[in-house]
């Protein structure tokens, strides 16, 4: 604090992310990044834009990278927005959307940037609890909100929203923008972004950062109706005119062209998931149902904070939030079969 | 617009940047990029990165960068902030000293983002006028403003303010942030960097869009005291963790420790805008005096707007600024010698 700083910000209480310790080498599963690389042609098309034109800025638009997604989705480029990283375009949604409107609804449990995002805009929000196995119901959702933010696998929790019931709400909430944030779609979720044709009241979040292996590259999108992307640009356009560089640019479109090595991470990791699971059950672990890149674990009798820290004595990282309800749970990103059996083995030499 | 925008959405007015068009190939003399290209010790640092690692995100605090350019100036770590270009460290350096504070002070002629940004976050401001000759009068700056924001060298006029001038401000509005952007000031400027120490109240902002040749890259940096540092770091932590790519980290901490082609650089454009200068007066232009890498002309007969129009159809790109007081001058940046002889020759060929 400082005489210098605005009241505003002495209000602030800003996100703290996962770890990423610079120290020394871990099992690295407490960020939900990709255990797989990006692949080939990505690397490549990065490495062609390494070059002179760096002193230019970029296409303020990025419009090769938003036809490219246009094109994955069956959309028009005018249907997609992109920014720094899916919180950057999480930020201008809110802005967009929400600001000096009723106050938005989001589950009690859930990415944790959102009432974050709240405060440092000034939104007002109130929350509806998950039930007690964790899962939205969505008749708890509150009556007229000012809109309604649902992450699609839930974060941290991993659990999953049926595409039907995601209808129900964007029609019984016709006058409001319901904002799906599919960071976690690609692992065996369906995505409702075929929805948008319908619906001109959604808007879908995704991340380049989970699925697609390019974390280190800060790439997130947005899509939906024109009207709603077009007011998306507006917020960016009144903040930073150029957010994507040009090798994240060339890099994001490339990987939405190269659909075969998407789908074999995806599969590889959609597997090491499930034989995580059924190797942690009988170990004493009551696992939440996930269809995302990471589960949500609890021990029968050994507590989540002090799991956490022995893992992390022993070089494996996993995610634990000191919050309501998820307290005595840890978040495990999923990485390659053989980093899982690491964990298995840590986890098996603790509860001896 | 749309029902589903808000209030405040309808009423935001974007910054419109210069034109990036994708057409064809132009001279380009209208977003003051560098006309040379990063060495190639800052494309081999890039190269580098373009790595498996590429999976991971990078470090949150990019502390190499900050490491880096805290050497080059000769600070601590703790007195440098980094972000996806100097336009999001403005937008968070504005919400984390003048957010619910008095009204801000700006010239009436000044980069156009600032006043932007204060309706973006609802920030009152208030400008004063700069002189006839478009220079700063600290005399003519209003009496206990909520901060000073003042451009240095100014954009987009290109006058340059006296570092005793700053020093005067800073001690005369001692209880408020003073904010100095000096995106310009490696072209002839002396920087206020070395005042951090002595004054509490100053932040200063650059950029590596212009003198580093990096504007594909979307570098930016705020330097200041640790607790004015750690302000915009807060309101940065509570937008987007990760704004800065592990790419652009990489070129950006290269380009601090080539020092021998960002002089050689800065030198030739300098000696190109001098030439440039000499070459314009004799045909009839008044050329405000600039220590940037652009200039502001003015034809003693022909229209600014016609003369944009006429040099964009022979390939030509510059700046016209529809706004007051400048309505009638073109901003040129200062490209090789060889583009600035071919603006030359299109201009004695429109003037006939």
């Amino acid at each position: 604090m400082s005489k210098y700083w605005s009241e505003f910000l002495n209000q602030l209480s800003p996100y703290v992310a996962g770890e990423q310790p610079q120290d020394r080498s871990y099992v690295k599963l407490n960020t939900n990044e990709s255990p797989y690389p990006p692949s080939d042609a990505v690397l490549d098309a990065i490495r062609g834009r390494v070059s002179d034109r760096l002193r230019l800025y970029p296409d303020p638009e990025a419009t090769t990278l938003r036809q490219g997604i246009a094109d994955f989705y069956a959309l028009k480029t005018e249907n997609v927005f992109v920014g720094n990283g899916s919180d950057e375009v999480l930020g201008f949604a809110f802005q967009a959307f929400y600001k000096d409107k009723q106050a938005v609804a989001f589950p009690d449990i859930t990415y944790s940037f959102y009432p974050v995002y709240c405060r440092l805009f000034d939104i007002d929000f109130q929350t509806f609890a998950l039930t007690d196995t964790f899962e939205i119901d969505i008749n708890t959702i509150p009556e007229n909100p000012g809109g309604i933010i649902i992450a699609n696998p839930n974060a941290p929790t991993g659990c999953y929203l049926d595409i039907k019931q995601i209808e129900a709400l964007l029609q019984k909430h016709s006058n409001t923008v319901v904002l799906i944030d599919e960071a976690y779609i690609d692992f065996g979720g369906i995505s409702c972004v075929p929805l948008i044709k319908t619906y001109p009241n959604l808007v879908v979040v995704q991340t380049l950062s989970k699925s697609r292996s390019l974390a280190g590259l800060r790439v997130g999108l947005a899509l939906g109706d024109k009207q709603l992307i077009d007011g998306i640009s507006r917020v960016k356009n009144s903040f930073n005119a150029y957010p994507l560089d040009t090798l994240a640019i060339a890099g994001a479109t490339a990987s939405f062209r190269d659909k075969v090595s998407f789908d074999r991470n995806r599969e590889q990791i959609i597997a090491a998931r499930e034989w995580t699971i059924k190797t942690l059950e009988p170990m004493g672990f009551h696992i939440v149902p996930s269809k995302a890149n990471f589960i949500m674990i609890q021990h029968r009798t050994k507590l989540a904070k002090a799991l956490y820290l022995e893992l992390k004595e022993m070089g494996v990282l996993v995610r634990y939030f000191d919050a309501p309800r998820i307290d005595n749970y840890l978040r495990v990103s999923i990485g390659t079969l053989s980093e899982m059996q690491t964990l298995i083995k840590c986890l098996k030499k603790i509860l001896g």
